[in-house]
């Protein structure tokens, strides 16, 4: 099976008017996305922040939860955020997955708005072939990846939808039903 | 198709202990679940809690939102936040789903543990016949609902599993998860 990353987008991001911003840490991605990647057998979360500052938080949000307390409150929570390799961007990702994985990863644009991506049993399969590359999914925050994160991807993956028009499903919700329909048993 | 509900129950759920107690809403399943809720054609999303002050909680959340600053920040979250009802136990919820679809809805116990669970395969397609009762899904918050929930239900779905043994998802995540096995496309 293709080894299988993560990677959560921080910037460029949009805002709510399609302005190209750099959004916030929140704490409980870190935590929802880290659960759900363990699940799904990802081989490393990462989470992608240009600003020092908030690099600083994540480390510490992990660092609560891989020692003292946090620890004994939820070791299964810390089983999930062994995951999380903190990174200033992109690039950054795919060296480290490169490292891990011993070949460049296929980077993986996902969005609500992704018309004409390749569609979920496509890209199952692929992760299920023995000599297929790895692959890093790229998931935006804010108001989702600025579209010129697609000129990064080699593949957009089609849209979740349910049976209606409305599909605007939080970034935590999406990366789960996501993992779910490519690696879910 | 059947008509769909989904409940978020945080009386009685289990601590990390196995104890029984009442935990705390949250106000990102609120967002999370809702949005969930509306992508995959719920009916409406009960947010079961006893305690007054937190019921309250979840209003002042919600009015926030429908009405003046929350509203104009983001329209589509408003329209997914229509769906919440709070409640009081589950009993209260049965009622009003019954008032709305027609017909009392059979009640499906989710769990990461629930082991000998019915499959998605089934529980898809018994929502897609005509003619199929209404169906209310629980969702348990803390450390997952305590098992005399389980005693309320009609059925318990089979876990939601990756392929390895790890699946201590977020309730954020399961509830999406499980909603599109059920009505994705």
């Amino acid at each position: 099976m293709a080894a299988l990353f993560v990677a959560l987008v921080h910037y460029p991001v949009a805002d709510r008017n399609g302005r190209i911003v750099t959004s916030a840490i929140t704490s409980l991605d870190l935590h929802d996305i880290a659960r759900s990647a363990r699940t799904y057998g990802a081989a490393a979360f990462f989470v992608v922040h240009p600003v020092p500052d908030q690099r600083e938080f994540a480390a510490r949000v992990l660092d609560h939860w891989k020692t003292g307390n946090g620890r004994q409150f939820d070791s299964r929570r810390q089983e999930a955020l062994e995951l999380v390799r903190v990174v200033t961007n992109l690039d950054e990702a795919i060296v480290e997955a490169q490292r891990m994985a011993g070949a460049r990863p296929l980077i993986v644009y996902t969005s609500a708005r992704a018309d004409g991506g390749i569609g979920y049993a496509e890209m199952r399969e692929r992760l299920e072939r023995a000599d297929s590359a790895p692959v890093m999914l790229l998931f935006g925050t804010g108001f989702g990846m600025a579209p010129a994160m697609l000129e990064r991807a080699d593949f957009a993956l089609a849209p979740v939808l349910g049976p209606g028009e409305y599909n605007h499903l939080s970034v935590r919700a999406a990366a789960g039903i996501i993992l779910d329909r490519l690696r879910g048993h």
